[in-house]
């Protein structure tokens, strides 16, 4: 595997075949399978989950990791073209990157969306011309617009818990949340369930509703397995049925980039906290999801968070045993 | 071995052990014992010698080690019940932790006293708050009440250098510093002392007195190893003959969480700065013990850091040694 | 191997030793030959490369790191000498070095010039201050006056490319910078090339001499080796026949700690920054070299650095690999 980008990337076979692997991997330990072998981890925005799951996986099988992260005081890393770097960046990604990525045999790299062009960050602008910077195989540790380990990690999350991939119900609902954050979680998430062959619904309020480019690769993966999607806004009508909640919160689509608008639209939206009424008409083991951090009486109220319906720490930790089987794949000779 | 909070919930032969351990250990080095292992170090307050002594002793049996501390940008961690988390802080420990933990085979936490509320710092409510978040083993590594692991270390330290377990006489001193320090260092080091059969004496100024839930542990540890246990402000009686000046500084009990009330009593304590003089009738090769960080020329003078007196450093070392064989005893199969 | 501190400590057949190892390293790893050492990272300076290209070379190796940075919260750490420690910092340098050293099997330390006293800075009297503390072997991440492992770097950079030894023409040019920089690189490439048995020239304009006990330095080495050490300011001559140029900035030696002083006599200086036509009448395949961090615009232009001249993440990925090598002659067995 050469790099890690997305799961349209691979077939359904193969990410079977990667969930297999956390399994083995979890039962039967590997400690020496990646001895030797070291994985750059580069953040350029902030991380708790990503950071430590990945360190946790490669020590597990022997292996080592390094971390560059935005705390960190390193004379400042511009990214402009073109640039007199007379201020006070001292270091430009042209150079950073390229030996960051040198001294690892693969790399991970986070770079999340600015939220400022729309197109931008669709296109993972951003992420892109990291990577183009980078000879070693990569990860994506979320972009703009993907956060593939998170899906990988709730996918098996779904498969250890008996949720049923063909036709189960999943709903993504948007949640309250006080900043405008990106399509990363929502476009990965969309996708993974249509994959996975399951009936998906975006609920979110008005002036929410996933871009197109977004909407349309979920519908090919859904027409591959045999799924299907569609967006809402009633929520009565989404949950019924439901298996799971995928709760998220992303940037109104509409006024994206514009902070002050978004701003003016959002305080009617204060009732999107999970809490059990809306479970009414779902399955009655309905599961609640999220990938965190998650804001407490804010995205949903505590009774979800700590009852039996959370298996938020179970996503969690399948981040850290779904990274062990592509480190694995990616870095093992065997 | 499940946790290891208090020397108080280990027999004497079993802390001797520890001991043995952390001597085979150094002597023959095990690279292999914790292979594939991982320690998660949550950090909720600042560290230096404790951060440092875990990570190495991990690596030297092949184990790896992640850390959460308080200077990463990791969206702040808020730790109120029932909050509507609406502000800067994105993530609550009732998540954080267990997540944390998970992706370890054993979890170290620090947690030091706010020196707020002296019920709530005695009962150690914060450190027992965040074990109870956690399944897996864990280490205190310093909580408001606590410091087993330097405790043992000091344990051992006074064993390389040969200082009378049985009745050996120890002196733990209160010393002047600028900040109210928690009882954490204090309340440990007085019962290890005792437990050790230590003839032991609290060397204190007036208003500084070690409350009496610490004194009474300190008492049945006396009970059950011969030692003895007593406090006093007078430091001429309090150093005859003794083998051992154990250094410190605590907040007043007096005063607890009024800094204001403590500030005034305490300018003309300033001469409570360990020197020569101080020595005058205790035994003529008494050590000087510290678990630091010490600053010089308040709590201890160059001239007692810098001569033959000083075993802070052996002290240090030893952190990592015993810490080893915690681990070892934790995480080993064999 | 005792301690790394000085290309000059060692006779060019051990020099060429370690490349040789380097390479051995790198075309057959040893992914055992550390296991369960640790090296200490102690930086009282940021950085980016030799921080990760260390931490990589000990966990490809087996071995573990742990970091002290200036950016930890670690109660501040005091370095005079007698005093009266009751300010912010709570840790001296006395006790802090000598602990952190003592939980590795061998120390890297950085410690970058003040640019204050230039007596000071020359005779590296920081950095052995530190070093003086330490028992253990060492290794030098950058000091005052010398940055060996950057060299060791650029002398195996140079014999990968195939880069002639013996009267090879090598140019040190001084580079436009908005502050001023120690001299640990110039110092050190010059004398590096020089022992290489190059031909040297250090081009720099008026004011920019590199003080005379680095030239004496240069010299002797030149004297061992057969190569030559002028200074210049004529860069046309300089650079004829060049089939290197090392580019660097630093302080103004006669103004050496007086930065006013020094930001007037340098707004004229701006076009000594490195582009094409100072190629005109040096070797057709005249290579760029650079440590990093590098401002582009300013000290070099895109156009050198974007094309096939420049060899500087060659430069960097060898830091890690000739590091490896010096970690294996001072702490495998075998």
């Amino acid at each position: 595997m050469n790099f890690f980008n997305d799961l349209a990337d691979f077939s359904i076979a193969e990410i079977k075949e990667l969930i297999t692997l956390a399994r083995r991997l979890e039962d039967k330990p590997e400690p020496r399978a990646l001895e030797g072998k070291v994985l750059s981890l580069l953040f350029l925005s902030p991380s708790l989950r990503t950071l430590i799951s990945f360190q946790s996986a490669m020590a597990r099988m022997g292996g080592g990791t390094f971390v560059i992260s935005p705390e960190m005081s390193i004379h400042g890393i511009e990214s402009c073209s073109g640039i007199v770097m007379d201020g006070v960046a001292a270091e430009h990604i042209r150079e950073a990157v390229p030996v960051i990525a040198s001294y690892g045999d693969a790399i991970g790299i986070r770079a999340i969306a600015e939220i400022e062009n729309l197109d931008d960050d669709l296109a993972d602008r951003k992420f892109r011309e990291l990577t183009s910077l980078v000879e070693n195989p990569y990860i994506n540790m979320e972009s703009a617009i993907n956060h593939p380990c998170q899906s990988l990690a709730d996918w098996k999350t779904m498969d250890d818990l008996g949720i049923p991939a063909n036709n189960g119900k999943f709903v993504l609902s948007w949640a309250w949340h006080p900043r405008p954050l990106s399509f990363a979680v929502p476009a990965a998430t969309v996708h993974m369930a249509a994959l996975r062959g399951m009936d998906v619904t975006v609920l979110r309020p008005e002036g929410f509703e996933l871009p197109d480019v977004i909407m349309d690769k979920a519908h090919q993966a859904a027409a591959m397995s045999g799924g299907s999607v569609t967006q809402s806004e009633d929520r009565s009508s989404a949950m019924r049925g439901a298996q799971v909640i995928y709760v998220n919160s992303w940037a109104s689509t509409r006024h994206y980039g514009n902070r002050r608008a978004e701003d003016e639209i959002k305080p009617e939206l204060q009732d999107w906290c999970v809490d059990e009424p809306w479970f009414k008409n779902a399955a009655s083991d309905c599961r609640f999801m999220h990938c965190m951090p998650i804001r407490r009486g804010v995205s949903v109220t505590d009774h979800i968070l700590d009852g039996p319906r959370s298996v938020i720490i179970a996503e969690a930790r399948n981040r850290m045993l779904v990274q062990m089987a592509l480190l694995h794949q990616m870095l093992s000779k065997s």
